[in-house]
This record gives structure tokens, C-alpha cells and sequence, in this order.
């Protein structure tokens, strides 16, 4: 036989020393999986404990044990961190709780899922990527500054310099600034020149909420398609989108995801399926259920609706089309039916997680746009984009951390994002 | 022959009516070329202007021009978007400069300048992530709000909920909170369980500046590698990052990049090979030229001195390495090199640009960064790193736009970017 060589760098997961015998496990953040080192007891050091940092150089050879393919022989072991296991928080053998792990925000990427968690992040980032990418979309980096307040929508945070400001001195950009709360805006900008964009990055809300849906920070994919008259076109990428980024992450990250399917929420199954729906007033008409909220036409959608929803129709994700149009914001495209007066908007709702995304069609005639009040003043670029060579066209916004959520089967939002803020909460 | 039935969607880029013939340039956004449509002047419709949308039916052929393959014979051709000429701020068969297209941001992306560079952003974009992705590095999305102000890095803008605060309430997060000047100390926490992290994406500054080289809200590259004690390997890394990023540019953008070679810079090249220093002082010292800045051992490089340094090695990008330990941040490695005294950090100067990344080994024993002052209130988290299985490490930052301006020629950073912000400039 020969021999091949090795060094590995990493961090140790277990321990365990025999009479003549030392077994470690290392793990080097490339997957779940550690490297099974077996060194003579010689090679003991009581600096070798869980959670320390090693460099160890031996041979690679194939491992007697079915459930790893190889197993390094140490004739070297150097430890290049030390690790008090009094004083670190987590414990070998321990299989700590997201809410435990949750307290130690510089650490918790050490532990089997987080770590796990963050190679699927980093993984369902690629695929969104790769899938517009693929697609023929161009990639807009929207700013994340920005002096309109989009739809009015809820809570804004603000932004200046920090330090004693000037008592005489504007804002610094002349204007109020705010933190996005969407690229929608600014992406219906490129859909005057680009057939298909899309951005992918951070979004805020000032919403006072600690609850397990919502950060004050997170990240949002949005696409707009140019010339598209029909809500299945947008449908379509949705649903396409989700599926593909679903199939590359389990394709992409096994383990990680059996992690979380195994011991986190065990039992959870992803179901890339969708199901179309327009007429979401009349199935929850229709139900024996008791709501809290009223179900007349005219009234919005409640998390306890969405939830019928979804459950009616089998647990699997559900798109509900043509909202009222009173409820949706001024740049949603007019159906112009009546009695009934729809917006062509649609949400895609999945199980556990309530809406994952949110579109419509925008409303491309200038004549209506207009009508609609207080536009002229505040938006008039935006009227320019309907002045000049405007298209139908229409878009959506995805909640990535949702998305994660969703396809983990993870209950708190605060799990599925390296740093999560929220109100009273921006540790580090 | 056979025919093939084709409809484009796009905006008409040019118009010319002869006698029997008319002939469009319908361009969609995904090339620069647009595609040459031929119809009868039967098809003429005084709404084909400059800037208009417009579907066209027709039939696929070969072209007899060299320069197109193919060009479309038009059956139908319907105005989806007029486009009133007076008002269109640019005008057909001109080519408005940079600074002339900057004033419409809701507009300019319809330019080929424009469009041609959010292509090329697009496209330099994914090969940075491809980049990071084939070499095993895992995407980090940093948080862009933050309650450390990492360096203590100069201008940084603070955030608040917008309208009216209650004035008994605290900051909405407990404590004061800014937008992010780096994410570097949040991947060091991640160095703790990965080999290889990197995050990409917006950065701060509240700058006072609309000087041509800074911007308020600007993209960067940073990636940290673990077990590293070379800042070799960290050259390497950011050497290969930029002619990977460049050579995938230059083939998936050829005729967007030649624009700007052409048009824009003429006479503007890349050269992706670098150069490695660690005697800058010396070599501005033996220098001729009078310079405005002090060049003794202990001062930092100033542009004027980076400039003169990136021409004496031959226009190509130069590494200038261990600068004086005291100018460097308290997280830069003490070479511990007597008398000098030099920390183990490294800038990467560009032709053009002068600083396009920056970078260092970061000190990873606990008790020299201790005995740097102040670090046990603010930062214990991240003495916890390196009291918690530490391992050697380093990383780098690279200026997204400055790259940009680096391969293109492109003179002001607000041409290079989407939505620049700057002081007293939030645009849309």
C-alpha cells in the first residue's frame, strides 16, 4: 500500500482516551463530518480538550469503521488554542438547544448547528444566485440608504451621523434618510432598460417586536421581470426559484439539512409543490372554523387564515392571487374588475412559516398611476419611469430567513441569521 | 431555407425610415448589441422614437451586414411605451458623458454606458462569489447594523426609528447603534469554526466628502482565513481573487468592457500582475521627487506617496507590506521586530486608484492584545475569541468600486454604482 501524508487544521469535537489509544475528532468547518484521529496516548496533552484548536499531521488511511471512509494516523499533534472547558459554554456530548446557543452570538457558530445552519445559508445564497444567474437576470446592488419612505410602510429607522451634530446643520444628505425597506423602487428603475433583475441583501424594519417572525434586519430577494402581463409569469419564477434553490441546497448541504430534519424539528419535510389560488375569501367563507378576525370581502388576510389556508390545502405552499385593491399599496396594477376591484398581487404562503413572498403587477399606465393620490411631489421619478418607454412588468419579494425557516423547519427566525437585531437586542 | 418566427421586447435604441424601408435597433438589456430589425415603411408609426418599448414580431434572418449575425424582418411592430423626444433627457445618436448622465439616476441605466456597466457589475459580482465558492470558503452575511464602532474608524452614521421619539425611551436597541464601517470582527467570530469565511456587501462611511473618490455607502469584498501565519498566503488570496474576478469579467463582458476601453478611457488596460514590497519607505526615501507629505519612518503613505510607488514599479498593482505597528488598529499583528517595530499588515495599490484592498495578520495571543488598552469592556467578546480555541489568523478588505474603477478606467466613484450616496446626495 502507500501512504498519503496529511496536515489537518481545526477544532476538536471529542475526545476520548484509551490505555493505548488517543481518538479525536476534528472538524474544520468544511461539513458536519470531522476526521477521526487515532495517535498513541503518548500524544496526550491535557491542553486537548473540547473546543480547542489543533494542528495535526500523520497519515491518511482507510478507517476500519463503516460510517467513515478514512481516519488519520497522528504522529504529530500541536495545539494552537487552548480551550478551558470550565469557562467555554458549551460542553462535550451536549446537544445544546437553539435558545442556549442563541445566548453566546461570538460562539455559537462552534457548535454542530450552527455551523450546520451556516454552510446551508451560505449554500441557499449561492443557489439564489446561481438561479437568476441561470436565468438571464442582472444583478442590482439597490442601495440600502435611501430618501423615500417606499409604500409609507411601517416602521423606518432613520439615518445621520453619530456624534454632537451641528444644531445649524441639515440632515447630511440635505433629506431625511432612511434604511430600505425594500429594493422594489429602485429595481422598477432597471426594469426600464433590463429585461430581468434582481437583488438579493439586507432590508429593516423599526418594528417594536422581539416575537420569533421578526428581525429588524434581514434579507430580502427581490425580482422585477419587464414586459409581463400576467401574474402566472410572476408565479412561475417564484415557484421556480423556490424549487431550484430547495434542490440545491439538499443536493448541496445532506448532512446539514438531516441535522436539522433529525434532531432540531424532526419529522420535517420540504414540499417544493405550489397550488394557485384565487379564491381564498370564499374557501375560508366556506370552513366550519372559528376566526378571530372577519373573512368579508374587502378585509386582509390574517396569520390565522394564512394558516387555514395552507392547511386546506394540504400543507403544502399556496399562492393566493388578486387581493382588493384598497388593501394593496398605490404601485399594485389595477384589475379594473368590478363589483369586486382586485389588485393583480399575489403571496405565497407555506406551512410553519404563514407568507414567504409577496408580488404583483405593477401598474404601468401612467393615467392611473396618477390618479392615485400624492405621487406628483414625492415620486415624480417614479411617473418618469411611465413617462419614458414604459413596460408592463411585475415583481416579488422573498424573505430569505423565512425561506430558511421553511425548508429547516426552524421555529425562531433568530436561528436562521448569523447576527439577528431586533428591538433591544444588537449584541457585537 | 426555413423561417424562424421571433418576437424581441425591448427599447428602441435607433430609428431610420427610407423610403421603402424602415429600420429599427431594439436593444432588451442583455448585451450591449441590440438587434437590427427591418420592416416595411408601412410598419412606421410616429410613436418609434428614441427611448420608446416596443414588441416586435417578425421573422429571424441572416444578415447581409458583417458586423450583426442575424436581423429581424418585422411582421408587427406595437409601441408598448412612447417616449416624447423633447422631454427624453438623452437624445438619439448622442453619446452624453458620464457627468451628463449622472444628473437623471432614474434614467441613466437606459444609456449604453450605463447599462453596459451594470452588466459588468453584475457579472464582476458573481465571479467574486464564484471565486470564494471554488476555493472553499463559506458566505457570511455580515450584519449591517452594529453596536461596535470596529476601529473607531472615523465618521460613522448612527440609527434610529424615524418620527417622533418618546423621549423617556432609550435607543431602540438598549444601546447605540451604527451602520457598519466593516464586517471584519464579525467574520473573525466566524474564523472560529471555518477555515475560510468571506461577506460581500454594503459598507458606511459618513464622510463629508463628494470628492470623486469616496462614497457614503460602498460594497465590500472581505474574507479571513484561519490558520494562516503569512501574510503570503493573504497576497495570494487577494492576487488570485482579482485576476479571477478580472479574467471572468474581461470574457463574460468583452463588448460592455470595451465600451469603456474605447469610449470612455480610451487606451485604458488591466494588468492583473502584481508586486510584492515590504521597503516602500525606502524606496520613496531614494526617490527624487518632492513630496508635499513627510516620507520618515512612522508617517502613513499618503495617495500622493501610493501613486508614486504603483509608477516606480511599472503602472502594475504593488503590495506594500509591514507598516509601523502604531499606525495600525489594535486588532493588526505585532511582528514584535526590534527596532522597527512593524505589524504584519498589507495594502494592495492599483494604478489609477491607489488603495484597492487592505489587509493583516490579526493578533491572535490573548496577552498582546490585552495589553493594548480599552478591549476588556467594549470588545470582551472578542478577547473571548482567543481565549476559546484561537487559532492564527488573517484577512482583507477589498473596495468593490475601486475595483471597478481599476478595471475600467472609470475616473468618479458615482459612475461606477447604482445609487451613489454621498454627502448632501440620496437620490430616489
Amino acid at each position: 500500500g502507500f501512504f498519503i501524508f496529511f496536515l489537518i487544521k481545526g477544532w476538536v469535537r471529542s475526545v476520548r482516551a484509551q490505555k493505548a489509544n488517543l481518538f479525536l475528532h476534528v472538524n474544520d468547518g468544511s461539513s458536519l463530518l470531522s476526521l477521526q484521529v487515532v495517535a498513541s496516548s503518548e500524544l496526550n496533552d491535557p491542553l486537548l480538550t473540547f473546543g480547542s484548536a489543533v494542528e495535526v499531521t500523520g497519515t491518511l488511511r482507510k478507517s476500519p469503521h463503516q460510517n467513515q471512509p478514512v481516519e488519520l494516523e497522528a504522529q504529530q499533534i500541536h495545539v494552537v488554542g487552548e480551550c478551558n472547558p470550565v469557562d467555554f459554554p458549551f460542553k462535550i456530548k451536549e446537544r445544546h438547544g437553539l435558545e442556549y446557543i442563541r445566548q453566546f452570538p461570538h460562539l455559537r457558530c462552534r457548535t454542530n448547528a450552527f455551523s450546520s445552519l451556516l454552510r446551508i445559508r451560505s449554500e441557499a445564497a449561492t443557489a439564489v444566485h446561481s438561479y437568476f444567474k441561470e436565468n438571464g437576470f442582472v444583478q442590482i446592488h439597490t442601495p440600502v440608504i435611501t430618501s423615500n419612505d417606499c409604500e409609507g410602510a411601517g416602521e423606518l429607522f432613520q439615518v445621520e451621523p453619530s456624534g454632537p451634530q451641528n444644531e445649524e446643520e441639515e440632515n447630511f444628505f440635505s433629506v431625511p434618510a432612511f434604511l430600505t425597506v425594500s429594493g422594489q423602487l429602485h429595481l422598477e428603475v432597471m426594469s426600464g432598460a433590463f429585461s430581468r433583475v434582481y437583488t438579493f441583501g439586507p432590508t429593516f424594519r423599526a418594528e417594536n417586536s422581539q416575537s420569533r417572525r421578526h428581525l429588524a434586519e434581514f434579507y430580502m430577494v427581490e425580482a422585477e421581470v419587464s414586459f409581463t402581463q400576467s401574474l402566472e409569469d410572476l408565479t412561475k419564477v417564484m415557484e421556480d426559484m423556490f424549487r431550484s434553490a430547495t434542490e440545491h441546497v439538499l443536493a448541496h448541504c445532506a448532512e446539514d439539512v438531516d441535522l436539522f430534519h433529525k434532531h432540531v424539528t424532526p419529522g420535517h419535510r420540504v414540499s417544493p409543490e405550489g397550488r394557485l389560488f384565487n379564491l381564498a375569501i370564499d374557501i375560508l367563507n366556506r370552513s366550519s372554523e372559528k376566526f378571530a378576525f372577519p373573512t368579508d370581502w374587502g378585509c386582509d388576510l390574517q396569520t390565522e387564515h394564512e394558516k387555514y389556508l395552507v392547511k386546506h390545502c394540504g400543507n403544502i405552499p399556496v399562492f393566493v392571487t388578486d387581493y382588493p385593491y384598497d388593501l394593496k399599496p398605490f404601485y399594485a396594477r389595477d384589475n379594473q374588475d368590478h363589483p369586486e376591484h382586485t389588485a393583480a398581487a399575489v403571496d405565497l404562503l407555506v406551512p410553519g412559516v404563514g407568507e414567504l413572498c409577496g408580488g404583483s403587477l405593477r401598474e404601468e399606465r401612467l393615467d392611473l398611476l396618477r390618479a392615485r393620490a400624492g405621487l406628483e411631489d414625492t415620486y415624480s421619478w417614479y411617473l418618469d419611469l411611465r413617462r419614458f418607454g414604459s413596460v408592463p412588468h411585475g415583481g416579488f419579494g422573498l424573505g430569505f430567513e423565512r425561506y430558511l425557516q421553511c425548508i429547516l423547519g426552524v421555529d425562531n427566525i433568530k436561528d436562521v441569521i448569523p447576527f439577528p437585531r431586533f428591538s433591544h437586542s444588537c449584541l457585537l
